[in-house]
């Protein structure tokens, strides 16, 4: 169970079967960094491409089609003091009348103070003079190659994970991954200092990073769609256009995961889902939407656990 | 600020300008009893239709086209020890592919045990023996008489509240509706013992209650859509489909709200939404779904409330 | 079968239970006048409400729960010489960032020139100096009173037909709408000289006309959406949001015609409209969209029909 | 302007920068053979992936990013008597309460007859016995190189093309696509001897095919999404899922069009296409679903044309 460091010096567009930039083991950690999502590293210097540019892709030995890639995310330190969001909401999370109100997307600075553990505004307006953030880094887009042959947009996501934007997805969250191709070939990318639910703004706090994960293969675990865990609950993410049909996909691929693991039936599943299920959205503004089926662990509790 | 005792004798499919049971002055509180949305009462006899039959119209005096009208729930106490539910999730909450393998749509019973405030399966499944679930009272169906001289079902919901069985209304929220006709005409029923989110099994732990509740009239305060508060949080309902739709009017509501009553104009509200907005799948069975947009009070705390 | 004429005095803004204007027979026809979509009749004197003020209910004898009400548009006359549109498109039909390009939502004047069967705009812009449109006149909004006690709003749309703004319902069509109620209760309002699929400028060009139709009863003929037949097809049309849903209602309909009227299973039917479907999209403005699943009558022709 | 002959020897399960099988110059001709939708060929081989895969890319020389290429699919032959379907509707085309009511999604086998321009059922239900479809052959799925580096499956459809399963896009139809990569890299397969609106049985009817296109390169005219043109119409083609969605994508693509090439401000072409505009829903089964926005060529007679 090695530690590796790794500084990128290329940035991919797209996730797909890249060359690998390292090989990694099963149980193997990895300390990098990621670019924001406009491609400015550390310094500001431009590194990347224009749309979440991600590091990586990472071969994990072992990974196979089939398998599921465990990544646990172990930390995210903030290694600029700039971030930046976009003036105003997404024009469709507002009534269409509304549209016409909001205010140019101007890009807007913010300063991270990752010692204080907050965010506040470069030039706030009146009303925000004296107002922060707490500091609450996430991934927004992570995951590995895509079946059949897809090279897809790191600005949107599906079954192999990508731009969900979900702000669960932070330190000490474990994501997994269905592997769609040998090697897993893992990249991350566009950091978030923080987010609330949906991304409505179009972005969250966006800024560079450095991270550091270690990855796990679960051999012939099937997933379908993104999952995840952290102290708290366990969840899964459906991603796509509409809301509907991303809160769809989660919610089978949490039947999924209460068969595989906890030997509930799908009657038993329906009445526990039924009382204590939450969804959250996750993001409503990139072109897949990504919603989450969650349970709180408190919920699971009394049902062994065979995973 | 008087207190009143109503024993209903009929109810009503519809929410609309039906004749009032009672005429109510701003302040005052009322105890009354509502039947399961089937109909039946606490002693399990059938007394209305049987789709969430409500409870009124509660004319309240004072209340005027454009006013807001705030009902707050003091209390939801459960007057029945059977409550029930469907088996399996509604069909279009899971991916189409799925549908088939749903069990048949069966009523299913529930005990509440009101003193232990607990919910327990009266023929558990094998995995669900020694499972409880919480007792957690909600109401999941009231509102006033919408505008334009409609009556619309108590199946779904609208600018007028209704159908929206949203988790978080439950003892101690106080709901503010659009007041649409002169005394606002408060009806209410179909309250649940307990339900997740987005009532994705069609119903919550459906059963009688007796609910204690007081109004008070927000003259000249227009709202669009329902709003809510409790200890923690305050929210805004968008009843419509597709979600995005309801997203649209929760969000849009929520920039209204904080305009009005915290003086945050559309670019400040969009910042402080961007980081802390959390959205709720409220209801995604009924004909119209319903979408929360909530922040937390604690984020609001460092701005002077008007309202 | 006689021929009734009835001048209207009041209009509702709500389809349901209302007071009927006047009893009709089985096989009767009525020539009457609608006002346009604002209320205005053929002297443009304001007469109704602001949103599709509809002329009736007629008290169908005979109709019944669960029967079918055809009601045949025999002739639609232009009794005013100016129509009126909105300017640009509705927000919802273009992408979200193009919302800030389409013009200020102005009304904008037509002639209707009813001998020359064309309509042409009164101040057009350069590039339209010399377009006129063919005059094509349809019912925007007509249906029976809804099931359940509901009065619905003329500005929707639902299974007793209301707002459908679909442009095959013109001179010569019959349409068909589930009985709800006893004597069906027909209205109908809001005409438009000549309109586009979707209803896509929020408007067709609204105006008043005298409007002479027949109605029949089709005893124990169970329709759960409005069907229609002209010339040239049949088809049946959905009434919900989003379009897919309202897709969904009309494709389960025609299902249902193809078994009632000509003896298709389900899986004859499947093949049938999987090579020769059409989907309309009637309108997709409206609270409700409407879609219309439509087959070539001449498809139809080698089957039997029974109806 | 050549004509060239291609045989291909391997098929591809994505739209992407794959290397290309030939180069051709702008006005070529090329006649190939396409496989059906599981990659059976002419005499029934194996010769792909099982999900539309395409013969190609074509470099076209000359073709730059911001340009259009034009592909006009000269004829498409039927090399093949056996096509296939499924038995039954696409799942999410009816009401969900309907799915449990579908038959299983077996193969079903149908006989194209080339000469007599039909085709039939191999083993039809009794209603269907004399029932045969008009042939009526059309391209399934062909495209470019998407824009981003990019690799997009062939079951799915985006700015580039692809899987849209339109009906219009058969002999005769000049189709236009957004030139993301140098040489565009034209690509092409899944051909339909036949197929109703929206693709809703989830096939056409699936055969192999020989083909016969010509493409033109139309210097700095630039498409955001796929355009086509036919003896009686022109339309854009939105893919996307809602569709909703779909629809604005090709409202706003229409809108840039008729500015482009008919000299029609947004004000003119929003009163054109209020009028005239007709919809298609190509199909609603992939994932994406297109939908077209159409205007009769005899509309625009009066408006010169300058593209």
């Amino acid at each position: 169970m090695s530690i590796h460091r790794f500084a990128p010096r290329h940035f991919h567009a797209t996730l797909g079967a890249h060359e690998p930039v390292m090989r990694i083991a099963d149980g193997d950690t990895v300390i990098t960094n990621t670019v924001d999502a406009h491609g400015y590293d550390h310094e500001n210097i431009h590194r990347g491409g224009d749309t979440n540019p991600t590091t990586g892709p990472f071969f994990v030995e072992g990974a196979e089609p089939g398998d599921t890639l465990a990544v646990t995310i172990k930390r995210i330190r903030m290694n600029r003091r700039m971030g930046w969001t976009r003036q105003g909401l997404a024009w469709h999370v507002v009534d269409p009348a509304r549209v016409r109100d909001m205010p140019a997307r101007e890009k807007i600075f913010w300063q991270i103070e990752d010692n204080a553990k907050l965010v506040r505004l470069e030039s706030p307006t009146a009303p925000l003079k004296s107002w922060t953030v707490p500091l609450k880094p996430m991934m927004g887009c992570f995951g590995v190659a895509p079946a059949d042959g897809e090279f897809i947009s790191t600005a949107t996501s599906g079954h192999h994970g990508g731009n969900m934007d979900y702000n669960r997805f932070g330190e000490g969250v474990t994501a997994y991954f269905p592997v769609a191709v040998k090697g897993a070939l893992f990249c991350l990318g566009d950091a978030h200092a923080a987010q609330g639910d949906g991304e409505i703004a179009g972005t969250g706090i966006e800024t560079s990073a450095e991270v550091e994960f270690s990855v796990a293969v679960r051999k012939g675990v099937t997933a379908h769609w993104p999952r995840g865990e952290d102290a708290e609950s366990i969840f899964t993410v459906g991603n796509a256009r509409p809301l509907e049909q991303a809160l769809q996909h989660a919610t089978s691929e949490m039947l999924d995961w209460l068969a595989q693991d906890f030997g509930l039936d799908t009657v038993s599943a329906s009445h526990l889902l039924g009382m204590h299920v939450r969804y959250d959205v996750a993001n409503v503004f990139n072109p897949a939407f990504s919603v989450a089926c969650r349970l709180d662990k408190q919920v699971l509790a009394s049902f062994p656990r065979r995973g």
